[in-house]
């Protein structure tokens, strides 16, 4: 990223040579991606991060419905299904589709946190116009059947012998672990985050199979085929790219060496801690997440503090997931990573287990 | 900006000491900018940029007018004024305006492209929610009075009894060169924009002095203030911060030197060419931009890649400026800068006579 920091600077919508040059270096970015992605390089939708991409795929959508940019008839009231353990930005942006007019119905997860395609079949209407069901739940891991559900949503599709309802899923989470070709997973739209890969904050896309169904949310400039306004930063679209890629690469051994941590992780704190509920299984789910369940008078935000004396940083469960129909306020979740050790993984259930057993908490 | 991508990778909104020493550094950059500005640190909206930042404060403003935070009295369709010379960002999102129901007024620049205070005024109606006019034009450079249509902006609220019309101002290009305090602007709404500043590209912010007027654009997570969702990138931001200080500081120096240049620019273009027109003044304007129309017959197009070929990197008019009703397609923009020597500026003037005289053109 350095070099376009420094040195190649220049406006990549620019005539000029030094303009030409970078906006090879980012062209040549986007078709690495998009390869991986399984689609064509006009279709990736560069935005800030994946919270913007996922208000794109939404808003966009239902913009696009209501006033179509072909001939097609408008939608006047159109229908959005979400999971109940979406990411913030998109049951926060589901507020906004109803604050506009729009309707939403919420497909409520299991208690593992699993959204079953039947779930989601029920609640499809003649005016739905986009199904958003995540990948990979951020919080306690579950991996969600989203190639299944895109069966039901292309049945949907036949019976109403148009283009909606279209299948986004938020892959954030899941793009260091599972394969992320839309075609495979039977989406229209699949969200990536840079910092979620390794790579830098501020960048991430919208993988679309089909541009001509959205309407942009930020105007201006005609980038990104005219879906997505302001000039277009190479440095971030590199490191972007770089990140995917190495993803990409490290997928498998990757996915093995964690679950192996993970598998490790679990039998300790189940040897350890008995009184907690883990609620992250080894099979179907992400491999560097485990939550757990904290007996219920204890505090989430209280262990993590007690933790992070220890060295040891760990989060309680956000409001995002609410299994329940309330913020689940006792849940910590334990997040691996590329540098995390069988060692570390062996201290943190020991640390986790004194302060729980409260020998060494701090009120 | 180095330590946050390779050490410093902590999400600002975790609550372990990782993200709490992230968190701090934002803030202290964000108290930084805000004194600059002369707003409070919970005024600024950092953005991906100046086009998203002015897309925040036209749609943000339109939005909440239609259905107020507030138990104010919605407008139903709101009515915004631009110039006719604003940036594309806030042309194209004046005409997403349109197409969500509100109305819009083009306030006529002048053949100098000046925008007159008596201009705005005639164009302010009962239902005129917001104004935006830039600071300074990036295609000829000239400076508009927005102190003065300022007071036309108070005077008309002072009338209306209510909070509406407010100012908005794209100080994007302005920045290095004139003060963007917003008190002393009499501005409501102030964009900024990182790469503009010799910044990272990807992050600028919408400046504000009545956060209670606008609705998100980008919605989740609730990060700046509720206002623009998405995980900060402390990297950006502290990018940012610097490029607005060192010009904060370069400011008065930089502006001095840059006008002796473009003075002798101006004088060497007149005396070499004498066929050109020159649209940019040497008061009331920008010290780094020389617009200049070239003779009617001549596309500038031809001339860019014919100044590119000789090692020249200049602009030709964008669809931005459109003073005559129609996209002018014989302008040609010379912009200076920190890196610009007087050696330079004379052989850009020769070079440019050579072309323009069909001595060195090559079709």
């Amino acid at each position: 990223m350095e070099k376009y920091w420094s040195e190649e600077f220049f406006n990549a919508s620019a005539i000029y040579e030094e303009g030409a040059r970078v906006r090879k270096d980012v062209e040549k970015n986007r078709s690495e991606i998009a390869r991986i992605l399984g689609i064509k390089k006009a279709e990736i939708v560069f935005t800030s991060g994946g919270t913007e991409a996922n208000n794109l795929a939404v808003l966009g959508v239902f913009e696009a419905a209501r006033s179509p940019l072909d001939q097609s008839r408008p939608i006047s009231h159109p229908h959005l299904i979400i999971s109940s353990i979406e990411h913030s930005s998109i049951r926060e942006v589901a507020q906004e589709v109803i604050r506009r007019g729009g309707e939403v119905s919420i497909a409520e997860a299991d208690e593992k946190g699993y959204v079953h395609f039947e779930t989601v079949k029920k609640l499809i209407k003649s005016n739905t116009v986009l199904i958003s069901i995540m990948l990979a739940n951020n919080e306690i891991g579950v991996l969600e059947p989203v190639a299944r559900i895109g069966r039901v949503v292309h049945e949907a599709r036949k019976e109403n012998g148009n283009k909606y309802p279209l299948f986004h899923t938020d892959a954030s989470q899941a793009a260091n672990y599972f394969d992320v070709n839309l075609e495979k997973l039977n989406v229209d739209f699949l969200t990536l985050d840079g910092s979620k890969i390794y790579g830098p904050k501020g960048v991430g896309l919208l993988a679309t199979r089909s541009t001509s169904v959205l309407r942009p949310i930020i105007f201006g400039g005609g980038q990104e085929a005219n879906l997505r306004g302001g000039t277009e930063s190479p440095a971030l679209v590199t490191g972007f790219a770089v990140a995917l890629q190495a993803a990409e690469r490290d997928k498998e051994k990757e996915t093995k060496r964690l679950l192996e941590l993970k598998q490790i992780f679990i039998a300790e704190l189940e040897r350890l801690a008995p009184q907690v509920q883990i609620l992250s299984s080894l099979e179907e789910a992400l491999p560097n997440i485990v939550a757990v369940q904290l007996p219920e008078e204890m505090l989430s935000e209280l262990i993590v503090l007690n933790m992070d004396k220890q060295g040891i940083a760990v989060s309680s469960g956000s409001a995002c997931l609410n299994l329940s129909g309330k913020p689940n306020e006792s849940l910590i979740r334990f997040s691996l990573g590329r540098r995390t050790s069988k060692s570390e993984i062996e201290k943190t259930a020991k640390v986790f287990t004194q302060i729980i057993n409260h020998d060494k908490i701090i009120p």
